[in-house]
């Protein structure tokens, strides 16, 4: 490099940018990580705390907490508005310029409606805490809806019961199965709405459920969520979105909560680099995780296309993680003037999916697993991925709880404004 | 009464409704509690959330999991908007009219600013679930400002860590403890701004702190207080409140957070009863809680002003429950065509207020307790009166944690909008 690696700049404190920071921890530099929120969030169990079974703090945790002890590395919460490679500055909100000598984009990726963005109003998507909040929110008040609704306007009511869940792969699934769990067993506390009237719709465009599963995985999931009073349609493609409504090729669907788990976007990173970019918004990267005629500026995470074996890796947190600790060893070794490391390679452990209760698919190490062993694999595999020795201890002694009592323990609606969104929401539309 | 008693009407699911709800389970009778949230809060912690020890669902519980085995209650979440005293009706904001034979208006209170309602805005108070979490917001974004600003712009970053409290009650002294532990606990997260330059103001009209106790026990939690960093400042008018500024009778304070614990407006009950009520928007009853002139009209709670032996009780939790107590009992009695029971009788257990770690003051039964026994005891009736198990074991666990740790658990920045609140929030104002 032409100059000396002092500074590394990591934009973005998901599982890749925090994954190399801490690699960098002991190298001969100073580490600015740059995020728009002061947590790091378990993104895999974002649909839990959508669903009312944990709350927020119990899968985020502070990045300033996080890197207390790493005195090389400061946060600074902010957001990235644009990139100056040529003077190698990043340029935040707040109107700071941080220069860099190494930047390392990990900014991850949003929902992605193709184009169709009017969708995002009425099928929100599952990508951060304010998500999962919303979303909370969104379907703790159709019941609520439905009960005051249901003598006056049945036909609304059954509106308000029913849920589709768009896109069947690891998050569509979970957020069905978390949906079905959750809406039976908070019957029991409602008087007027019949929980027959529940309906947990999954729609799928493909031929079947967790497509990136081995096809009996699939086959086992898709008997779980029958067995759970999902109804799974394949082959259903959604050509419009609206309040109250989803049109597929298979017909309309009336239903006020529709949730997004379909297509992913990368972040403006892109933009930012000035670089030639798919729909998906993905930065291409070669072997060291660089975009194309770009020296000292790492791309990785969701935010990344890596082709590995011309097979591209997908947004899941293993890779990432990965990719991460890539990066921190590549600039260590750079920083210290030595010789870097070789192309980045991902060792693929495998997947897990959990449908619910005693219902999970895991597929590691080329074991396939089903039911209650997968299940507890999925939950141990998650608890020890989690940061934080309190998170891991409240998560766990919350689905204990819940396993015990079937009781969903957050079912909290907070309106945003007072008589703000309550009001809205509370007018059947 | 004219017509049997058959149809009992709550509005408010607080202490004082679900107290009378309870009380009413098996007396002849079916009962309606409707309330504009969907869960019952405990709002003696409401201040722990703020400071990011509790997560909200620690507090809080959905009112129907609460009566869920109280077959002749029945839930409705809606938001009343006026009684029709003649025709027996509750109009509700979805457009219906609830019919009653014995309506309980248990509406609470809200912080009031005497008359300067644009101070709401700067300086905002803490009753519901979502002022504590916009207040927590508040908190932890003011150090984050203070961490982005303090290189090219010091002063600003002073007032980003100068946290004002204006009312030294039970609320306020609560709050100024708990800012100013949680401020220097979170400082080691940190590496710009320096914890020497976080002040935390509590303003108090008064002679005093903690006014409604005994001497003795106010000048022990003003020790406290110092002990913990609080400027303590009595006998301080609030004269006005602006974006970052305080003005006092004793001088300005550049601050931009502002916690409003001086003064309370009871709800529109008075409004809707048509009564003329006074400034403070209390509803005067009768030593039976009713209006004068309203037969089957009750008041409780931090609505209703009453007078025993000519002193105003309190708006605080054990007040409310003996009234909701009393209530429910009279009207279980009068549907069952029995004689009523005599006029209220609030019985005081006293009072309990704590500071911080180890600190509180109690004065319970007669017995004036300090320091760590007073914490002890203030801790257990907190937990005690908690509704449900899982609250009770979490808060404890929590409690534990924070103990040993001296980690504030729930140090989440959740901003409502993406770039919404977040912009607003990061441009030092």
């Amino acid at each position: 490099m032409s100059q000396p690696l002092k500074h590394v700049v990591i934009v973005g404190a998901g599982f890749a940018g925090l994954s190399a920071a801490k690699e960098l921890a002991r190298a001969p530099v100073t580490i600015t990580i740059i995020d728009q929120q002061n947590h790091h969030l378990f993104q895999p169990l974002l649909y839990q705390v959508a669903t009312a079974a944990l709350t927020p703090a119990e899968i985020a945790v502070p990045i300033r907490h996080v890197l207390r002890r790493q005195r090389n590395a400061q946060v600074l919460m902010d957001r990235v508005v644009d990139v100056d490679t040529y003077a190698q500055k990043v340029m935040t909100e707040s109107g700071r310029a941080v220069s860099y000598d190494a930047l390392v984009i990990a900014t991850g990726a949003r929902h992605s409606y193709f184009g169709k963005d009017h969708w995002a109003k009425f099928a929100p998507g599952l990508k951060t805490l304010n998500d999962a909040f919303g979303l909370r929110e969104k379907i703790l008040m159709a019941f609520e809806q439905a009960e005051i609704v249901v003598e006056y306007d049945p036909e609304a009511a059954k509106r308000f019961q029913t849920f589709v869940v768009v896109g069947a792969g690891p998050t569509g699934v979970e957020m069905a199965g978390a949906i079905a769990e959750l809406s039976f067993s908070v019957m029991r506390d409602f008087r007027r709405i019949d929980g027959k009237q529940n309906r947990i719709i999954l729609l799928e465009g493909g031929p079947r459920v967790l497509p990136s599963f081995a096809e009996g995985l699939s086959s086992r999931a898709l008997r779980d969520l029958g067995e759970l009073g999902v109804e799974v349609r394949t082959g259903a493609m959604v050509t419009d979105i609206a309040a109250g409504r989803v049109t597929t090729n298979q017909g309309d669907i009336a239903a006020e909560t529709v949730v997004w788990a379909a297509g992913v976007q990368a972040s403006p990173a892109g933009r930012w680099l000035a670089l030639p970019v798919p729909n998906s918004g993905h930065v291409e990267v070669d072997a060291t995780l660089r975009p194309a005629g770009l020296e000292n500026v790492y791309v990785i995470g969701d935010t990344a296309m890596h082709k590995a074996d011309g097979v591209v890796l997908p947004g899941i947190a293993p890779v990432a993680k990965q990719m991460g600790i890539y990066v921190g060893r590549r600039l260590a070794k750079l920083a210290r003037g030595q010789v870097p490391s070789k192309g980045f390679h991902y060792s693929d452990a495998g997947a897990l999916a959990t449908i619910g209760r005693n219902r999970a698919v895991a597929d590691i190490f080329g074991l396939k697993l089903k039911g209650l062993l997968g299940w507890f694999i999925w939950g141990a595999a998650h608890v020890y991925f989690l940061i934080g020795f309190k998170n891991r201890l409240f998560v766990m002694l919350h689905w204990l709880w819940l396993y015990l009592t079937w009781q969903r323990g957050v079912r909290l609606i907070m309106h945003r404004e007072t008589g703000g969104t309550g009001k809205d929401i509370r007018t059947p539309s």
